[in-house]
């Protein structure tokens, strides 16, 4: 249990107005939780203090050598008042085997909770309540050591800042184009894919500049090493409908882990709606695509939640999904998550987390 | 041009003792060059103010999603109290071949070049002089831009600070113990491992601890694909000298490239010693050892200039290369090498510049 030392903002900022589209990750909150971390002493100094810039040495690690970490996740307010988390321990977890692979001193998963409801809880009134708005949270740690030499830092910081957001398709969900990517490589196994850090997203970049230029809004990731089989798209793990069954592809140690992607497949489960993790080339995409097999295509994560996708590019060949619509078992995830994130579907598989 | 702006300390550092050891990379000196980027604007307000701490948002994007590149060089000190660097301007080429694929803005190579040297001029006093010191050099780039979501960012930093260094091994060149990884792998054709970024060396650091813990100095990285393929070793190039012939793996994407190794490389052309950079093989390099061809294994990198191997380790065997001492050609690649940093040995190949 962290004592955590609070000083408050003396100047509380505005919230944003009532017709404030809330960009994604833009506007932040008055507050936010720091942590250090020094070999030998462990995490110590807990505190939540006013929102304001991080002093570091231009030496500092995470300048040079990338030992950085970020969790997300949201806090939502139910029409009847009250915060809820959506599944938060699942994203401490998540954090910790990162820090792992990173060689980031690890946080108690308790520890990493009681951050993020005190954050919570202390900026409750920025949750903004608009249909599709919620509030981000992000968890983070930076390598501090004043150092130039690769190895594990000694010094860390553990940050936690809040940021309304807005629905990230504004005018409700509304299939994306998909770009398969055949040049550049996202991750290996053996590599960091399956953290959650920044290497991974600054080697997505060429990619996604590129996609965006041919009209794509996202980058679908071939492994690296065959260049055949699927990944995960953009920042989101992906899922195919295909005769009746729900397909994604297996955690296979380049791909992160979602948090979406684990409720996806729990109610697929619950459903009793056949679920399979494996390999899925893209070869067997584009023939379940030419067979009138392939019913669904959709993204998962935590910023869209759920991402329908109506079309997808490999190399010269366009694959049409469906009508180009949104599929029925997308909305049907789409409704049933967002629901019991809101409190307004019954949440039988307790994962909604009160903060009180 | 650059129309640098200068601001000198009211408070400059006392240098280190005589007797100080230098560690590398723990001390810095009395300025540091700063310039901004923002979009529309380009780069701007190129100063050299006193050295001292960076502030940013917790929301800037080098903290999340990776988007940093740096490079490193040296200044030395001649007896004659000239100060040159070594082929800087390969330095300045790299960083911004780095910096497309990291999608950060170029900066234009002779202001990298004026950066550094106008730095290395203004903390002249700084270099140290004994046998083996050097002023290291650290140019980086830093994504600024305060907001989550993955794109390049739209505002940056380029900074360069010095550290006074000691000689990479005090008591002279001493053959390492290298563990050749078969777990993790560093980077794949198609990602940024040719890209001189924080997210190589965070890859890196899980299979140095494990190495180091088996007494193990440095890691020797295979392939990511097909893992039989030699691509460098810890943070240095490697090479091998087989039956009179000096091999070395060629850049195939995933390798970093060395400005030592292009070195390297040109020596031996201009001493019509035979050079190949191709693939090469653990299984070729074990047969070249069991069969007596092997004479010599190195590394390259600017720290050290050269590193000779005297031990490797693949699974369970172990490879001994020659005697365990250093190789004759080691040596005269080293002593080469310095004497035309240290203004010792006559420059044919034009690669020093002098800073006046």
């Amino acid at each position: 249990m962290l004592n955590i030392r609070y000083e408050k903002t003396t100047a509380p900022k505005e919230l944003p107005a009532a017709d404030n589209p809330l960009k994604f990750g833009t506007i932040f909150t008055d507050h936010m939780f720091l942590m250090d971390y020094e070999e030998g002493k462990g995490w110590h100094d807990a505190r939540i203090v006013p929102y304001g810039p991080i002093s570091l040495e231009p030496s500092a690690m995470v300048f040079h050598y990338g030992q950085e970490m970020f969790e997300g996740l949201k806090a939502y307010k139910t029409e009847d008042g009250r915060t809820l988390l959506f599944r938060p321990n699942k994203n401490a977890e998540r954090a910790n085997n990162s820090n792992k692979r990173l060689c980031i001193p690890t946080i108690p998963e308790e520890d990493f909770a009681q951050a993020v409801k005190a954050m919570v809880k202390m900026d409750e009134r920025w949750i903004p309540t608009k249909p599709g708005t919620s509030l981000y949270i992000r968890p983070f740690v930076i390598a501090t050591d004043p150092f130039l030499g690769v190895r594990p830092s000694n010094r860390y910081l553990f940050a936690v800042i809040l940021s309304p957001v807005g629905a990230y398709y504004p005018e409700g969900l509304n299939p994306v184009k998909i770009w398969i990517e055949d040049e550049y490589v996202r991750a290996i196994k053996g590599g960091i894919g399956e953290a959650k850090t920044g290497g991974n997203y600054v080697a997505s970049l060429a990619s996604q500049v590129k996609a965006h230029e041919e009209g794509y809004s996202q980058v679908l990731w071939l492994d690296g090493k065959e260049r055949k089989y699927i990944e995960e798209v953009g920042a989101m793990n992906i899922f195919f409908k295909i005769n009746g069954k729900v397909l994604t592809p297996e955690l296979n140690g380049s791909i992160l882990p979602g948090v979406t992607r684990d409720s996806v497949i729990s109610l697929c489960k619950h459903w009793n709606v056949p679920v399979e993790e494996r390999r899925i080339s893209v070869e067997e995409l584009y023939e379940a695509g030419k067979d009138g097999s392939l019913e669904e295509v959709f993204g998962t994560g935590t910023a869209a939640v759920i991402s329908p996708v109506g079309h997808l590019r490999f190399e010269d060949h366009v694959l049409m999904v469906g009508d180009g619509g949104i599929g029925e078992f997308s909305q049907k995830i789409y409704d049933t998550i967002t629901g019991i994130q809101l409190g307004k579907v019954e949440d039988t598989l307790g994962w909604t987390v009160e903060v009180v």
